[in-house]
């Protein structure tokens, strides 16, 4: 229980295939980098849109890119409730059967069929880091948050790819529930 | 770890003071009991308030019944975060430096100078239930729920009293991180 692992707590955010990007930014359209996120493949882009399921809308949703194969929207389940949808934990890209939700942008809007999910808790490690620690992909294992709202994480998967760079990522309200304001760490537990 | 305790999440709720009730609500007005709480001594009272800092504001917040010593609001880290306050996790009516707030009423306004709270996470038990388990008054101790989103809650406060009923308190930052929608159950995990 001696190593430290930092952790990130993603807000609400959406990733989009470039044909819903053309449909909601227009023709041709390129997401802009507004800032690098930690994991090298990703990054927050400048652009945001509303998201609407029936009458009730969540605006300012941050896009991450780059583009995807598929859309997603990833939701607290304090958004989902909000937002009133039902949404499963689901790995990042398993969509099939989730609910969909309307897409506004300024040159348009898109009709999302399924698509939004609350992200399973994860760690994104290193292939070098993955072997110092002792984890396997797709495996699973428990992050220990000390303080005033100490929490252990279980059903933690672990995801290791050569370009990821070791770190826990945590919804919204995981980060509330353990006392953790978007940065924090954990430490790795052992059964 | 074969003791399943109920667990019920608590939503954002105002608890309000005689005198605050009054200048809120009317001269001698009393607050109409909505349904009796698992706790014998609570009850969601009918009335709803919105509270408001500068110019953000959340409305529809229930009161819980019976009027106490103090005025006290109860939020999740997520509620505070969109309403623009910072409050510390304290136990129920421990509000002194706490962030305070406007509470808007039908008959008028009150200005509070403190009183904003987010819940520490308890567990309430009656005395024979508290000796049964073998737990003590303001111990601490740990609840695992199971599930997708598996977590082991520590740092949760033993309340005993003879009119307590028991049963787990979580926000709803933690329950929705746990998974739990409204009602769930744990198990005791000592140490």
């Amino acid at each position: 229980m001696t190593t430290r692992i930092p952790i990130e707590v993603s807000a609400r955010h959406i990733h989009l295939s470039q044909s819903d990007l053309e449909a909601l930014f227009g023709s041709r359209y390129e997401l802009k980098k507004l800032k690098q996120l930690t994991q090298p493949c990703d990054f927050a882009a400048e652009e945001k849109l509303s998201i609407r399921v029936s009458d009730r809308i969540i605006d300012n949703m941050r896009i991450v890119g780059p583009v995807r194969e598929e859309t997603q929207i990833e939701l607290s389940m304090t958004d989902a409730i909000n937002l009133g949808v039902t949404p499963s934990v689901r790995m990042s890209g398993d969509t099939k059967g989730t609910p969909g939700v309307v897409l506004i942008g300024p040159a348009g809007q898109v009709e999302l069929k399924q698509g939004v999910i609350i992200a399973v808790r994860h760690i994104h490690c290193a292939t070098n880091e993955a072997k110092a620690l002792k984890l396997k992909n797709s495996s699973i294992i428990s992050i220990l948050v000390k303080g005033p709202r100490e929490i252990t994480f279980h059903n933690v998967k672990v995801r290791v790819r050569d370009d990821y760079k070791l770190c826990v990522h945590l919804d919204t309200d995981e980060g509330n529930a353990a006392g953790i304001n978007r940065v924090g760490e954990g430490y790795l537990v052992k059964k």
